[in-house]
């Protein structure tokens, strides 16, 4: 993080009068920003939410709008899914490797109530689901398998179930149909924004507790007391090459970042200038998926040794991860004619390289070293023929052998298709949000939540779509309540 | 990795005469080294060894001598335990989630029949084994235990089977019982060695091939041409404190590393001079382990916060990256009357704190937050007494409520206990320990093996004991054989 703008941080006693005063800040409004802002506020505090765009919504009112949630939803039960609080957590521990495994267990603890407390809130979500392989919907139907749930090896340890539960709004961003009514009750509950206000910096007491910021606007510079706290809610770092450069290095110019404009890392800058640690800065979902159709799930991926390297059911984002480290991230999907289809998802860009009938002719086509992808889907249609996958555990429903001739491949090389990608890294924190050292111990007065966090899973090999609305808005609430300074009633 | 002394490259037009001349240059005598250099000697290379000691062995030869190896080998077999390389496979698969799955594959198909060559080159291994939870062993029994296999998540992924292969030495340096006939077979055979002798360079020829090295020696400089390849297994970083600064910030000034003054990173560093990437950096197997006696297993660990943060079932390396990731690095083992015993690992030095009548007053005694003790242990002891652990998963076996008072605590704090560690980070490679560029591109002419090279595992809540050893001697064949030309031969 050579290079990167740090922003110098204030002494209170350098600023003459405060502007504006309140107990807590809370700098973004997308969905970890107003959930805070809700809690903090029906928690008695003062509080005054400072956003940089025109208006909220943040990067949530243009995502896909999928909250990973479970343990037994109303969703869940209305659809006979069967899941539970260790279930769930079951999942997430072995698929995450969480940093903090308490907050995981509480967040999979309190998921099902969350759930619902969003429903109160005025998110729509409909008793349907959609159980084929998506990765967005052009319909409102709710329920989904968003991850890896059903991937080995984590379906030996927990009993999958679906946790994706997406807004009754549909395409790429039904992710304002559940900021809308988040939006709303911040403004009937009368919280005071301010917005095309750009947080500069942070301003710290003489005990070294934050207690404050300078915001930038269109007529000046003002300073705003914060009582109680400061929740940095301000989205990723996805738009800031020089933070994507040093950490993410293998993103390359092919890949496209989701995200707005202000996503820009400055909440993580900030949290950076008083000494918050990060974690999983390198942890990025580069996405360009290959399904739908599922029926490709049943082709095989190879890179440039044609060789296989993932299991082709895994998430999206998980096997993105993996083209992403492949030998000069080239990649193909390879497919017979029994299952030939094209790639449905339009930004990927995977694009048909060519047919042939046989595998010698499209190995050598490919310009993969003699013999290799011969090797490979020999030893592939063998096990496939019997039902398993020994090298990469890939699923028995979506084995069969790839010897209906004539094959296709499709280029899926990092380099070549679109990947569009979301950053996983940000600020280390604690349950309640509370922004932590290197060694674990809390900034004074200093919260962070949603994607200036740093996600449960710290690779795309592990993340789910969902988690990030999921968990922002559930330790969003949970930073607004002890930034209030109320406590969090678990369960 | 801003500090760090990175050599420069020289080319080959700079050099005059070479001095010595090789088809093979292997630097480091470790397990790595001797390994491929008897097997580029057997494919018929010249091969000459580079050793910066006055003798080989390398930090390979203060080891406690654990190889892991497994999917039926001899000793497996004699002793009755069921073991595959689907099953190994299994168990490396979900618990490393590595970078490359194809070469674990491979190394789990040939794991057998890689400890039958050990065996055929003199390496002393014994038909016994040691099944009681032990770090290292004053017998000279072989087979152990030595990682997660019996650990939620794994247990339920893959079926568990004991794979440390310890050679017949005792105590923790068993490892040169097993180095003496790797360095007699490399003499027997004529493959000669200079000594006291440092690579500083490596040297590239017009083609941006790896073709040489410049070796200072205490008479001098000479230049050695390898016209087949340079093998770097000169052993990892662990005695490099800029690189753990820069790379492992979290270990502290009670940290010691395990390894030997040339464990100074210079094979990294001649492998970053010339472009290789590096894998997992910040890995590290921290240990200072609370068993044996395995009772202790049934206490729990807490952190300053009062509150559980790892099964205390896991490997104590995992165990160990734990604590070093708790609140100020905090943490001790809580014990009733009926499981108290003192830890055993001398080195360790976790120091007994005192002794309480109830629950009420350690947690007083150790200044955790009131009530938070209390309430981890009232959770805990339910949970236990119906042989369930839903927040940590610690496997039944090690479950009681620890409701026998008095009570008991040891501090095993990161920064007061004595945590010895190992470094996992070093150069990316492949299968045949080509080194590898950011984008898996191979540097011509360039290998890695040992601890110099990457580990499988990248973080030491995977790492198990001998996997150091076992990978180090398998890919530093595969290494061996691919430099001098010769192809390699799977299981």
């Amino acid at each position: 993080m050579s290079n990167i703008d740090i922003p110098e941080v204030l002494n209170s006693d350098e600023i003459g009068d405060w502007d504006m005063s309140c107990d807590v800040a809370v700098i973004g409004q997308g969905v970890a920003g107003c959930c805070a802002a809700l809690e903090a506020h029906r928690a008695g505090a003062n509080v005054l939410i400072i956003e940089r765009a025109s208006g909220g919504g943040g990067a949530s009112a243009v995502s896909s709008g999928i909250y990973y949630l479970g343990g037994g939803t109303e969703v869940q039960k209305a659809l006979g899914h069967e899941d539970s609080p260790d279930e769930m957590a079951a999942y997430m521990m072995s698929s995450c490797d969480p940093l903090d495994p308490l907050a995981v267990r509480q967040f999979c603890d309190d998921s099902a109530s969350h759930f619902s407390w969003l429903e109160e809130q005025g998110l729509p979500f409909e008793r349907t689901q959609h159980l084929d392989k998506a990765v967005f919907l052009d319909t409102t139907e709710c329920l989904m398998y968003t991850g890896n749930e059903k991937l080995w090896p984590y379906r030996e340890v927990a009993k999958p179930a679906p946790r994706g539960h997406k807004v009754a709004g549909t395409g790429e961003n039904a992710g304002s149909v559940g900021m809308a009514p988040l939006l709303e009750k911040c403004e009937k509950e009368g919280i005071p924004a301010i917005y095309d206000s750009n947080v500069t910096n942070l301003v710290r007491d003489a005990n070294g507790r934050v207690c404050g910021i300078r915001v930038k606007q269109a007529d000046g510079i003002i300073h705003v007391n914060a009582r109680r706290g400061v929740i940095l809610a301000a989205g990723s770092f996805n738009m800031n090459t020089q933070m994507i450069a040093d950490n993410i290095p293998l993103l390359g110019e092919t890949s496209e970042p989701l995200g707005i404009p202000s996503n820009d890392g400055a909440g993580v800058r900030l949290g950076l200038s008083v000494g918050t640690a990060t974690s999983a800065m390198d942890g990025v979902i580069p996405t360009a998926s290959i399904y739908p159709p599922a029926q490709l799930i049943k082709g095989i991926l190879v890179n440039k040794r044609g060789e296989r390297f993932v299991a082709e059911d895994s998430y999206h984002g998980r096997t993105g991860n993996f083209v992403m480290e492949q030998p000069d991230q080239k990649a193909w999907l390879i497919v017979d004619q029994d299952i030939f289809a094209y790639p449905e998802i339009p930004t990927a860009n995977h694009s048909f390289v060519d047919g042939w009938e046989t595998v010698e002719e499209m190995e050598a086509g490919l310009g993969l070293p003699p013999g290799s992808l011969v090797r490979t889907m020999e030893e592939y249609n063998k096990n496939a023929s019997e039902g398993r996958d020994p090298v990469l555990f890939k699923s028995p429903e979506w084995l069969k052998p790839l010897d209906q001739g004539p094959y296709a491949a499709f280029d899926i090389s990092f380099d070549r298709s679109t990947y569009l990608f979301i950053t996983l890294g940000g600020l280390k924190t604690g349950a309640d949000g509370e922004c932590l050292d290197a060694r674990s111990e809390p900034i004074p007065g200093l919260y962070a939540a949603g994607a200036t966090a740093a996600h449960i899973a710290r690779s795309g090999k592990s993340y789910a779509s969902g988690m990030s609305l999921g968990p922002g808005s559930y330790f969003g609430r949970r930073a607004g309540r002890h930034a209030a300074g109320a406590n969090w009633s678990r369960g």
